[in-house]
């Protein structure tokens, strides 16, 4: 089955800022969603200026997995739109939150914490060591590979500790990281994937895109029982 | 040093229902707030009724431990005071939600799912089995032990899987559930304790006012680093 | 890629028993292995009474998955052959031990603590509820099933907590029992899988097939990175 | 109550290596009891050469929790005591494993695993980050604290992946590592902490003791139920 996904990017970057739109002359999503079609897979983008953020009803019932990159505009995000993803998340769709994308909305309501962090732009060496080599995620990867330049982010990282940790980064400066990080949230499965500053060629890297396209796969929803809740009958004989 | 405990109870019931009012007469907090004072703590209510629901920034900011039970009016607690006692849990505060809390607006804010289940109003036998017999929330308990008459509440239980699982409820009419779940969100413990539907004398039970105490030691703050959050300066050094 | 799949069965109880014979006329493991096959998976039985318990290198190096039963004659497995498949499943190879194999050298070996638990021959209905939905092993799967007679097994179950939950069983008798466990050590997958007493027929039931062949495809060895332990190479220059 | 804790040291290299004399003329155990007993318990060393090692059943029977250093003998240690300190663990006695106990045969023995990792002699600086600041191990640190040389240790650690991650080391030369990993196994809590390096005077630095003598604390055995295991009664009534 070919697996949909809807790369979501903010966007608004790349209208304002030259060095980005130097590096991803057609936009932050555009290096993803070749990726994933190069892999066989049915991907669009969707960014925050079209009508409902392009996240319509539609869009999202017909996408298995939802890649999140924001940073500068994630209070434009409507609360509406927040609500219509998570409950699709809790539904069973697979969402899978690019660096920035810590601070959106939805994944700060997906987690019930505060997702800060440290971080530093000075161009530093990221080396992201994988802690579960037996993990889907990390299939095809070294035991870890480098970023040569790269916004640091540094612990602690305020959000539940994850069901699973694949990746915890090192960074030059002195700081370490969760770098890759698992949680199941109703049917959904969740991955925050920490590298992917605007102004770095991050994206096109093929480690990096690696990992976007296990995480794809891992995230994808799985054909578990419909949940039902509410009232149950009282049972056929008296219990007591 | 004296834990300091809040009770709040959402307290409507007892104003509306007889049936209610004759199992808790002073308060469905009352027999939890005595129970905490006889061992040693100093325990104290808040009702959703006073202002603020009584829950100040003053009273927060001297609350150990808060305790949680709601049912009929969630929706009436104000945003503001959510965010509040959001807060105060990241920052290090204790949080112990008791049954029907599982839909207060808090528990889902922290847990970011649903937080729905099955329910049945039979007055049925609930037998509580600890799963995790070296946590300290199980101190002073046998194997299992059993509540004669209580609502039941099923699976699916819509929360993250719980960092440590410590009790499982076996029920009459066919149903299981993850009776108290331990989640650590920021710097403070949460702990979801499923007893205690308001018609049944539920917390009078040594049994339960025993689980309920050791879960407020259990999450009352540990004094651990303060975080900070944001910026990091340069390196002294160029890095590369 | 067709999965490789050893189903492993003591084959004691088929010698010795009329009534698991009856059962089970062509040894426990067939019904698994049929079924496999019938998956489109290679799949073929060992027994503990061939030479190397028929886990020799090349049986293992050529198996995905393994799949234990065993009961009666825990004792008379070698250590060695314990060693060799301990070696494997670090290295990637995934295990679902079923039933009585809670006892068995190789899943003790794996857990590190007694695996003990509570039992009953009383011929009661299990129903076993889904505490995962998304999880894949739950795939196909209704929100609870039940086997109308079995075995009864009870907490406290001596294992580790598992690092996902999926299945949590209720007996009729009274008890609870966390029914599917899923472990990750070194880079192979483990399920513990609970149902399954020699003279039930278990084993045919659609649902317990199921479970196990989603379990088979959780538990595939992925391409993760080669790990490398020892010593490190200096660094080029002096760090201090 | 008063916690008391045995420090098990193998205590040969301070018989065969001048430099570790030097750094610990009475023991590598001595500053950790010191400390332990200026904390107010009662500690005392136990030995590799001393008959069963120190760790008779009384000494086992009257310990609330065991500290384990060893490196170059741990093949020494006879496999009749480490049954011995297995079996109290999991009946309830804290077990703290540090630095090269990685790979003593009692902390396999309850991991499953070859707890094998990476590891380099360069006097590099070490900096162990606080990932769980509300966790009462982190109690009285800051984010982080230092070591200014110590070995490196770095992952791929073999271990099953901790319930409780509470520090993340960097280490100058490139390498992160899982430093403090909590594990429960039967009633019995564990800790791995990784600093220790015979050869450097990691043990007096008061972070190291402070996270020595909160890990004891959090280990210590809890009075929750005896647990009972085997054959449970026929139910009074048939069930079926």
């Amino acid at each position: 089955m070919t697996l949909r996904v809807t790369v979501w990017n903010e966007g608004r970057h790349e209208k304002t800022h030259d060095k980005v739109r130097q590096v991803y002359p057609e936009g932050l999503h555009q290096p993803i969603v070749s990726f994933l079609r190069d892999q066989g897979m049915q991907a669009h983008a969707a960014t925050l200026d079209e009508p409902e953020h392009g996240l319509t009803e539609t869009v999202l019932a017909e996408t298995d997995v939802l890649i999140w990159w924001g940073h500068m505009a994630h209070d434009d995000v409507q609360d509406a739109i927040v609500d219509r993803v998570q409950r699709r998340v809790l539904e069973g769709m697979g969402l899978i939150v690019l660096h920035s994308g810590h601070f959106s909305k939805i994944f700060k309501r997906l987690m019930g914490t505060s997702c800060n962090l440290k971080w530093r732009e000075a161009n530093e060496r990221e080396r992201i060591w994988v802690v579960s080599p037996g993990h889907p995620i990390a299939e095809g990867l070294g035991e870890y590979f480098e970023i040569p330049h790269e916004e640091m982010y540094g612990e602690f990282f305020d959000v539940p500790a994850p069901d699973e940790l694949v990746f915890v980064s090192w960074f030059q400066g002195g700081e370490v990281f969760r770098s890759g990080c698992c949680y199941t949230r109703g049917r959904g499965k969740i991955f925050y994937f920490r590298p992917g500053h605007e102004t770095h060629p991050t994206y096109y890297q093929p480690e990096v895109l690696r990992v976007i396209v296990n995480a794809v796969r891992w995230a994808a929803p799985s054909a578990g029982p419909s949940v039902t809740f509410g009232q149950r009958p009282q049972p056929l004989e008296k219990l007591d």
